[in-house]
């Protein structure tokens, strides 16, 4: 039996990725970037085993037994990467007709709908990749076909997936824009929202923009590309106000892009906005933009913050959203905050006004978040120890 | 002392108005396209009195003394309303220089946010203009400079404002599309949502859209102009499915443009979008659209519905967002609801299935409502006998 394990991070668009050219593909209508999140926080995390004595492929996610042949999202990454192995000559371990286990995990709710599938299909894709031997230059085109934006998750740092043109998306690919050193105090807080309410799929709801939004195509034709170039210069230069600006007028045309669809597409509900009201009040209240928000297909935020002001940012932050839960464990998950980093960071005024409590954002409702996650940006996909394994090297299932 | 009295209506845009090219004229980016309500349930109400004995030009309105002198906009169509009866020759029945009385009162909450200004100064404007004996014609574009969609209440039926090309705007004028007789029996239910939020005035929300969304520009040129072509051709053929569809995907767009703007407007709440929803949930359930949303610059809905429709849609309304007053003869407004055309109008299979209590949309909350004004498609402004006089003829005060 050949096992192998690995991790890949979850990332978050700032320039983000709405509408496929090709369904089947998963090509896009414009190029994309994102930031991938450390995964000491979150990861997903994949086993997977090969043995001549499986009698079938067979995938175990999140402690359930899922469909995987009938899959053909996975059937698709699996023979893209059995190609590449038998295209590359390289002597094979183990002959690729071996049936497959694997095993994956997120070690984040995939309930908070933070791009977990986006970091499964990459773990799957660099996990199978490294069972196979096959090394990891063309990878990105291939998880891109399981999930589109799960290309981005294969490198770490800032990440452009470059829309490509060819029309079998060889060349839609993920490239690095900077490595996770070039920025490294460039810090997360994830807003979890409570929202019960029904949402359409990204996959619908792209499609539909795709269908009925007239505003889609000029996003993807003339706004998009002259974003992405402004917000890689500005991550290059390490000017966050620039960064911060573009990143929130991006989600916010997306949002918009999702609006404008038939029947609209609505994806961020009154606490979102809410949010977004409070970091555009901040901002104000410090004198320049040192917060961005930046939300997905759903209605929690994702807050980018120099490490430097997350102390200063989440006093406000508990005031203008208080929480029963505020000072539970369960509340505030990451990255500790470092007191002593919160006692230097406050020295100017503008932060003093802020911890003195004389910024005020009232919201009158309590307990409008659920919890909140401090990361930071992080490397690509790792392989793990035959410690971490998920997979019972003995019975070929899953621990 | 001269005294005139006139009402005007309420007009709902259904291709909207967002974008000025200049703001002090009031000229638009766009032709919008509107429906003038009845004034037997909205309208504003105006008396202006002409007296040599006034001292100084006063107003009242809504039962307070409000500035006028000082007020740029009231100003300015006053001027254009003396130029214009100067240039007409027309034998003045008193000279331009005695000063004016106004008292104006809605027979509506302004706190509805429910275009309370573009009833106003049309009927301050039409009752000025009868004041000084001038004909109708050019008073459009007179009271579009007071509020643009002013222009549009000028007119009974469906109104299209025409853009124009000329720096004075001159040629910035509405004029009707239809008269309310062409199509009597569209009708509208006003869903009055509570809100507490702290909303972008429209003034404001539109010149940063022009000022930062990069859509607003292709939504203006492009997409506006074909569909109020589209919709024209839809209101003239009576054809209630595309006329439908039009208004909500415009309604879309305009929250998407004020989405798109930065710092973002955000006009619907959860509400709104609930009740969205909704209607698309209903269109799907009765299997063809048979009611329309659109939403102005706040968070009340405005349900365009043919009159037959009204019960079974009133009906499902209730059961869905079910509210503790509603059998109050206060959460329910305006046009009563015939109870005949409502056993007539549920004889289809359709709407048994809604009438029955099959059809769900499912909203856990209750009161989501503040009330429902059910009204419908009326005339322009109206002179009134001087028994309907706001302002006492003895004293130039108001009653």
């Amino acid at each position: 039996m050949f096992i192998e394990t690995c991790i890949a991070p979850v990332n978050i668009a700032l320039i983000k990725y709405w509408g496929k050219r090709d369904e089947e593909l998963i090509l896009p209508i414009n190029d994309s970037l994102s930031m991938t999140l450390s995964t000491d926080e979150m990861c997903a995390k994949t086993t997977a085993a090969a043995c001549s004595s499986f009698k079938e492929h067979r995938m175990w996610l999140n402690g359930e037994e899922v469909p995987f042949e009938e899959n053909p999202r996975i059937m698709r990454c699996l023979k893209a990467l059995q190609r590449l192995a038998l295209a590359k000559g390289e002597s094979l371990k183990f002959p690729l007709e071996w049936k497959l286990h694997i095993v994956s995990r997120n070690n984040f709710p995939t309930a908070a709908g933070l791009a977990s599938s986006a970091a499964g299909y990459a773990c799957l894709v660099y996990t199978l990749a490294s069972l196979y031997g096959i090394a990891d230059e063309e990878l990105t085109a291939i998880a891109r076909q399981g999930s589109g934006s799960a290309c981005r998750s294969l490198h770490g740092g800032f990440v452009r997936w470059h829309m490509g043109k060819l029309e079998d998306g060889g060349d839609s690919i993920a490239a690095p824009v900077v490595s996770a050193s070039h920025w490294p105090n460039m810090h997360v807080l994830i807003l979890v929202v409570n929202d019960g309410r029904k949402k359409t799929s990204s996959t619908k709801g792209m499609q539909r923009a795709v269908e009925t939004s007239d505003l889609i195509k000029y996003r993807a034709k003339y706004c998009v590309p002259q974003r992405i170039n402004a917000i890689t210069d500005a991550i290059k230069e390490k000017d966050f106000e620039t960064f911060a600006k573009i990143a929130m007028q991006d989600s916010n045309q997306f949002h918009a892009i999702a609006l404008d669809t038939y029947p609209p597409c609505v994806y961020m509900n009154d606490v979102s906005h809410a949010i977004a009201s409070f970091v555009h009040a901040y901002n104000t209240a410090v004198g320049h933009t040192r917060v961005a928000y930046t939300f997905d297909a759903g209605p929690n935020a994702c807050l980018y913050v120099l490490k430097e002001h997350v102390p200063s940012l989440l006093q406000a932050l508990n005031k203008s959203f208080p929480n029963d839960n505020a000072t539970n464990v369960e509340y505030f998950k990451g990255i500790p905050i470092d007191k002593n980093v919160s006692a230097n960071a406050s020295a100017s005024a503008n932060d003093d006004i802020i911890l003195n409590g004389n910024f005020s954002f009232a919201i009158n409702e309590r307990n409008l978040l659920k919890y909140i996650i401090h990361t930071k940006i992080g490397l690509g996909p790792q392989r793990l120890n035959k410690d971490e394994s998920l997979i019972n090297a003995t019975t070929g299932l899953p621990f």
